[in-house]
């Protein structure tokens, strides 16, 4: 199977990632941080190796900032329920996905937060401005998307970083989308939260994403229990990491997450970039020859982090997916994407839109015979 | 390494678990529920196996009912926070894990909840009557541990869900211990919820957990995001499992859980529990002959999930559980095990324990071999 669903779930792994976390699993695999014993202790080195690695990756400076979470819908869920309170006024994107849209939407629907959505351009892209414009006196959080997972698009998180900064506005950036292909220096960008799954472009196992909190913010826990820490006491330790991380985590897969991001390190971030928009730009161009065709994405590397999504006029965005599967047996998605603002900003909320979305280990040749394979669909219907 | 340490994370789980996760990841493993091509439907399917096998375990009815968590502690979290409102009263057991205690607190200090701790005897079994006693008109939930993860003492959980049934009050058991050894019905035994770890006695891969909740019973989410479903809408779905889903689930590791179950089945769950009660009688028998030695644990069958914690007068758990570690390579825990509850019922909150806690991978052969270093530590005190 040619796989272009990549902005669901990377497909595959580095070979390294499935090794190491065979090696985890058979050879020390114990409770990380409940017990002193070699086992429990290499466990916990492995996991605090990837908090460092993780550190490294995005410049945070402490890496028990870095907090570990089953995906990033859940690190979206800690950062937006732990921070907010009654009155706050918050900030977001026409581009979310529903992990931040649906929480704000209930907190707006508790009458706890007011809720502006900031329209964007065609493509979805928000003007940093038009943010700044709408910051009031009791806004306390903007939310955005690096890039959204429907058409890709890039938002200026580096320009709506240094309002917030200014505007002493906190700023949580969900990278589930561009993490592993664009740099994030959450110094540089003035993120204050970071939302990241593991599985996707940092080419790590489900069930794993991640956490980052600037020092120094106060934030409320969502899940409380044991955590290896204060076991003396009632209540939840304030202590990061523990404070976000009760029960026992996944340690083999965050064991796996840290070599998916070893080998991007030693691809070299920029290099996935450019492959990404090599065959992201192949794709586009090929799809713009063909008959029929509305393309959602816009083709530039700095406005694009590896997804093209598409309709043809004549033909259900499902059907062609489904053809793509059945008859030629390539991986898309079709449909809302989780995304119905995204869809409403595009005009595409009655049809969806079918979703090519590339990795790492996507080729040129992959992407030839793709366009081969669209073509014939759009010449079957004239 | 003699790995003693199973009440923390089981270990190692059987072969078929590590080569149907490697499987999965290498061969099959896109995102499940989000597209409709062949690996997506492939992965959802063997997701949905992983419901129903969980279902015939424990005999729940309605295989959509079985919600995936990360762990035992975010499952308990959704069941405490999802079911309780304001003026609502409570009753637990005084041996119960900080994944229960610590989001029960955290309710009380705010003033949402009422709670009523229930004492139980010496080794901390609740009489079942007692909780019947301290049912008031308020009261909406009952949470009981399965069994203890300090001692493992059995809780009378069949006559508990037998009043919790009566009187109309809903019941909640943490099978974070005894889950994969002790039989559990949850028609027999009357429970609503069932929280349960899919690392510990189920033998699946950290990373994996989930939650029962009885059809019928109105429950509020705790993390909202994106579940393939509904994704046009911006409420979160109220149908399950969808409704406790958001974000990628943790296909691998819940492969992984279905073949730990498997290998229960097919080793056969009274099997499984001799073995422990074998395990355990002899620990038991041995640490008895030895001088200056507090037990805190039962040697009955019904009585211990597995577990036998104990003191020597003269010695340090720490130091126990260290030498143990450091000379004889023998994998333990000591210290308070995030129950400071039961150590004070148990009248350890001090000194703590040491814990040995048996898989059902452990042999009589390795049992001898700790008891003879124990006899050795024990004699070295004198």
């Amino acid at each position: 199977m040619i796989y272009f669903d990549n902005a669901a779930t990377s497909f595959p792994k580095p070979k390294r990632v499935y090794e190491e976390m065979l090696w985890c699993m058979e050879k020390y695999c114990a409770n990380p941080g409940r017990g002193g014993h070699k086992m429990s202790l290499e466990s916990g080195r492995a996991v605090l190796k990837v908090r460092e690695i993780i550190s490294d990756f995005f410049n945070i400076k402490n890496p028990m900032q870095v907090v570990f979470t089953k995906n990033a819908t859940e690190a979206i869920n800690i950062a937006i329920k732990g921070v907010l309170k009654e009155g706050d006024h918050v900030i977001t994107t026409c581009m979310e996905h529903n992990s931040v849209i649906r929480p704000l939407k209930a907190l707006e629907k508790e009458n706890i937060i007011e809720l502006t959505i900031v329209p964007g351009d065609e493509f979805g892209e928000v003007d940093a401005e038009d943010i700044r414009r709408a910051i009031k006196g009791n806004t306390r959080l903007i939310v955005s998307t690096l890039s959204s997972n429907v058409n890709g698009i890039i938002m200026p998180v580096k320009d709506i970083g240094s309002i917030a900064k200014e505007k002493g506005v906190l700023f949580l950036v969900d990278a589930a989308q561009g993490a592993g292909s664009i740099k994030i220096d959450v110094e540089e960008l003035n993120i204050d939260m970071l939302a990241f799954p593991g599985h996707k472009g940092l080419l790590g196992p489900q069930g794993t994403g991640g956490l980052y909190v600037r020092e120094g913010i106060k934030i409320n826990p969502l899940i409380l229990g044991g955590t290896g820490s204060n076991s003396e006491s009632f209540m939840q330790p304030e202590t990061f990491p523990d404070i976000f991380e009760s029960g026992t985590i996944n340690t083999p897969g965050i064991v796996g997450l840290g070599y998916g991001i070893e080998y991007i390190n030693r691809m070299g971030l920029d290099n996935i970039n450019i492959l990404k928009h090599k065959l992201v730009k192949t794709i586009y161009e090929g799809l713009s020859e063909l008959r029929n065709v509305k393309i959602y994405s816009r083709p530039e590397i700095s406005k694009n982090s590896g997804i093209i999504a598409f309709n043809f006029d004549d033909v259900e965005s499902n059907e062609v997916s489904y053809v793509l599967d059945k008859v030629y047996n390539v991986a898309t998605r079709s449909g809302l994407h989780c995304s119905p603002l995204a869809h409403t900003k595009l005009k595409t909320i009655k049809t969806g839109a079918v979703r090519i979305s590339v990795g790492c280990f996507n080729t040129l040749e992959e992407v030839k015979i793709v366009l081969k394979f669209l073509k014939e669909i759009s010449d079957n219907t004239i």
